[in-house]
């Protein structure tokens, strides 16, 4: 697929927008040593981390249901715009591949998690545009008191949430067109300034990530669960993990053959 | 199977200890308007909510998947030792069995949730037998502030856990023993008294539901997903839910014909 292409080849940087039919993935990519529990995460947690597919061991061309990627070329080491190298819970070093770092005596895992672009393009059909796409600014990402629930070793981290405003009478709807989603983090877990205070976060005009929003009269947060969050996990399981993680760099998504 | 037919003709109260092989199911049977609300709740914390079966609306002889329970006469309608009857978000009565309530022209579907039976057969296996085993208690379950994430009708619930206190230095291996039981909740939530203050319990000696616990000197308390969630959902949703709503009586579990 082009857009894929264009990654491979590291022409473009940004993957919101491109080929809105498709699904985009958050990628995360462990030593198989770790795969158990990094599974076992997402299955506990698959709000946060709703789990697409799944390389095996060692195989960086191969994809867990076949269906994801259908490329016989593609390979999930390059396909990527940009890449997060970590090491002992802190990124070391951004890459546009990692050919170098997993070679075939490597038996990493690659995880893809599902991410929020699809439902925001629902949004926009329903007329509920959601207003970063307006102003054409990165999504505002908070961290929360919400506990991320424990998985061998990912223990003591918490979710991370995106969050895009609207009118309080339009909240019902908006549960209600992204609840369908339930492969790329659904329907709202918060809403409301009172939702707001329950998750944790003290200050809405001062997001961990993306860009400050842009918030109108009569209009509430709405709180999404959020694909940065197996990467904050990794940060928290810290020199837990031995070896190298590699993620991807946040907004380069892997894009997918799959559609809605 | 014997100790689901001695359920049916209401020969015993309390499930806990009996078919040890089995799983046992906590039971939620809802009006057909509610059910995808429900099943969603169920896909978005499979922790608390872990969904074993369903039936088809209306349907209160048959369970997918079929295997189960594979007796030809099964009735959902009778087959838990005992009932409880919600209205508007209310218990309002406690019955041996709801054929009377359920009859043909009625839509209810009903929801099998996983139970922390199976896993505590295999602490015990493990040399971890849980103390209210031991004492002969019904374990101590707490609120807490933990969020159950929102779905549909469902919202403002927060999750039960249940509590099994352990010496410091063998958590990990309680950690181990329980997390391949995905399907029943799996492994802890929370662990130790700092684990119990983020949870927002604030006197492990008086438990909401069940019996006190017994500590002893050097034990933490260590929490898991509870299967007495879903009714505390319901409570929660009120009268949003149109219609009655039938759960099993805590302890008084569903026995299916399903293994470990």
């Amino acid at each position: 697929m082009e857009s894929r292409l264009l990654a491979r080849t590291n022409k473009i940087t940004n993957t919101s927008g491109l080929s809105p039919t498709h699904l985009q993935a958050n990628l995360l990519i462990l030593p198989s040593a770790h795969a158990k529990s990094f599974h076992d995460l997402c299955r506990r947690n698959p709000v946060s981390c709703p789990l697409l597919a799944t390389t095996p061991p060692g195989s960086p061309h191969t994809l867990n249901p076949p269906q994801t990627i259908h490329s016989p070329d593609f390979d999930i080491r390059t396909d990527c715009p940009a890449y997060r190298i970590y090491k002992h819970g802190k990124c070391i070093a951004q890459r546009r591949d990692i050919l170098d770092l997993w070679t075939d005596t490597d038996d990493y895992v690659g995880f893809l998690i599902g991410c929020s672009f699809s439902f925001e393009d629902a949004l926009g059909r329903a007329g509920l545009k959601p207003r970063h796409q307006e102003t054409g600014a990165v999504v505002p990402m908070y961290r929360t008191n919400l506990p991320l629930l424990p998985a061998g070793v990912f223990t003591g981290a918490t979710c991370i949430v995106s969050m895009r405003p609207y009118r309080a009478e339009d909240v019902e709807r908006v549960r209600s067109v992204t609840r369908r989603f339930l492969a790329t983090h659904g329907e709202p877990v918060a809403w409301g300034w009172e939702g707001m205070r329950e998750l944790g976060i003290e200050d809405i005009g001062k997001p961990d990530f993306g860009e400050e929003p842009v918030i109108r009269e009569g209009e509430v947060p709405v709180f999404w669960g959020c694909g940065v969050t197996p990467q904050v996990a990794v940060e928290s399981a810290g020199d837990k993990i031995d070896g190298l993680v590699f993620a991807h760099e946040p907004g380069n998504m892997l894009i997918t053959d799959l559609t809605d």
